[in-house]
């Protein structure tokens, strides 16, 4: 059977490879500590749970509108206005299944077979996968811990000369955790305009995984070029729900409602009845008690493994991840997360799922995992790079 | 801002529009008698519903593998050895967000851009939009009552002189209700591997909602080119859940998989946990029941209908649909709905949302109202037609 020749461009994800591997070894018997997930361990929140369980005694299992429950898109509306200070039409918001489905939606709408679309590399790796099944051409922009791992406006004016349909950013980034502070975010957007009218597609499901300033969205540039992804996973705690939501223009809605209504003719209805209670009182009161939990995590993080040799740069004040350089053990960082996890029980993901700059001398650590858990997959880690270095 | 070519070939669902203003006379106090909607009028049943409970119960609010439960992959191979006598390895079983996302994985997979892809006139209307999208050419095969909407061996042999990457096919079918014999698709497929080896994707999201004969599956052709879609959201009554699923052949699950992880990531978790209890003894009589009440709704509206002068063809044997000749009232079904909406309060759908082969005559009334909103809808109905024809 002939496969069609743009899955030659997609890469299968080495976290879910180590992953598998985990779980078999766990399967016979041994202990692996989980460093590789980028989920939250924490189960949904009660009163989303609650909201759910609610929604199926009020037999909610119909189709909702294809760009969601209007109280859905009015709630998100309010949440920019409390939280941010923004006011959206909710006409301008979209639910959609996970930020994946907005992602789609918003290639789908904009990328033409042949158009460039730039990304950071590292980067999250659905980006340049979702840009190729389009058949755009995705252009990585390396970027690096000397920058912040921000795209630097020369790198950005550089990457626009042979034409750019969109610029896709994150803030808070996965892999990184870095921010990109909301002044350089426009003077890059800036450029967009002014060179290319390309489009700036922010991806901020990270957002309110913040932890040494407020969270921000890029809504507040107050530019008509700007495309907001978002998700209820990360933040409010709801990976396996499939629900998220994408902010754009007023000329998008329509076209992208009519592409919703092909790809996934809507979000799951009780996903989106349980994501309306993640912004009760109490809801934001767990989600902000496991913010602070989160916090705590990256800051024993990054000193532990700073202590072992691994080279992370400034603090990242974001998401749950810590992008580390670990040339100092290794120039195969497949192979040492590969042999990290067979022979000391540590599963953390290699540079490669995330882009190709430097991806061999990376590795990526998650804080999805609880103090002790952390404490004991350090103190394997430390044996395991004490040995390997003798 | 620039939209993509491709969403000049992705034309909006007349459906909903219909729909969205049947909501807005509803809102002003109107009475609508709907049947239009494409989604059984009953709630999920109550096993399902149970069984979501419970999973929430359990805090089972993590993703799930790309591929779905290994649990419901093995419940999926054990219901086609029940209820059809076939034999499938559950790893060629793959779960998906809807139909819609294992359609999106097959031909994101399957199709180059420029390959043709052949399918019914008329037809489930996302497949010739996500052909496109991937930069496929749909190609229409015109099909008619005269054939009991079968696509016919000589018309396939035509279309296939200019090649052929795949041919897709329901049954049952929407909008035509229609069954394809299996011993005719036997004969379609030869065609197909004799003189392309092209891949036959078989539709059968309507499975189970069969009125005159046991249900089938392309599987039974035992064919290595055959990819089977199907979905919890018709014959088991969980449509907002948004769960489905597809089964390939072994050389297609593992780019599948890979797909899978960068369009969804996985199927919603309480969906996929619910979708379980579907299975069960009382979750069957309950579907049972229903598929009972259907057939009963599909005698009762063909006899009424006919009388007025709409022409169906022989009685259609599946799904919750009658696709109408409606010739003798318009030679422009879109105006006709639209007036019939407002001037009668009965919703229906026009053809031009199946394809181009003479939708302007036609009309798809679906039975997925009660018996005596049917009736109310039959008397607003023909007082509309007799009123018309005066």
């Amino acid at each position: 059977m002939r496969i069609a020749r743009r899955m030659g461009d997609i890469a299968p994800f080495r976290v879910m490879e180590i992953l598998g591997r985990a779980r078999a070894m766990e399967a016979q018997g041994r202990d692996v500590v989980h460093l590789e997930i980028g989920e939250p361990d924490f189960v949904s929140p009660q009163p989303v749970i609650d909201a759910a369980h609610q929604a199926l005694h009020s037999g909610f299992t119909h189709y909702t509108p294809a760009v969601g429950l209007s109280s859905l898109r009015e709630t998100l509306a309010d949440y920019y206005r409390r939280q941010f200070g923004e006011s959206v039409d909710p006409r301008r918001i979209l639910v959609t299944p996970g930020a994946s489905g907005a992602l789609q939606l918003v290639l789908g709408v904009l990328v033409d077979p042949g158009d460039r679309v730039l990304h950071t590399d590292p980067g999250y790796p659905c980006n340049r996968h979702l840009v190729s099944l389009f058949g755009g051409v995705p252009v990585p922009l390396a970027v690096s811990a000397a920058t912040d791992y921000g795209v630097t406006e020369s790198a950005l004016s550089a990457a626009m000369t042979d034409g750019a349909t969109a610029l896709m950013l994150a803030s808070p980034a996965n892999p990184t955790g870095n921010l990109i502070p909301l002044d350089h975010l426009r003077v890059l957007n800036r450029l967009l305009c002014e060179h290319e009218n390309a489009v700036l597609i922010c991806d901020e499901i990270y957002q309110g995984l913040q932890y040494d300033c407020p969270a921000q969205t890029a809504l507040s540039l107050h530019a008509e070029n700007v495309v907001v992804i978002n998700s209820f996973s990360k933040f409010f705690g709801m990976t396996g729900w499939r629900v998220g939501w994408v902010v754009v223009p007023d000329a998008l809605v329509e076209p992208m409602e009519r592409l919703a209504q092909n790809l996934f003719l809507a979000a799951p209805t009780l996903a989106q009845h349980a994501a309306l209670a993640a912004f009760s009182e109490s809801g934001m009161e767990i989600l902000e008690a496991r913010r602070q939990a989160f916090q705590a995590r990256r800051d024993y993080l990054y000193s532990a493994i700073g202590e072992l040799g691994f080279v992370v740069g400034p603090k990242p004040a974001g998401a749950f991840y810590l992008y580390a350089d670990a040339s100092r053990f290794t120039d195969d960082s497949l192979a040492f997360c590969q042999q990290l996890l067979e022979s000391a029980g540590v599963a953390i993901t290699p540079g490669h799922d995330f882009g190709r700059h430097r991806a061999a001398q990376h590795v990526r650590f998650a804080y999805t995992t609880g103090q002790e858990r952390l404490e004991l997959g350090i103190e394997r880690l430390r044996r395991f790079v004490t040995a390997g270095g003798d």
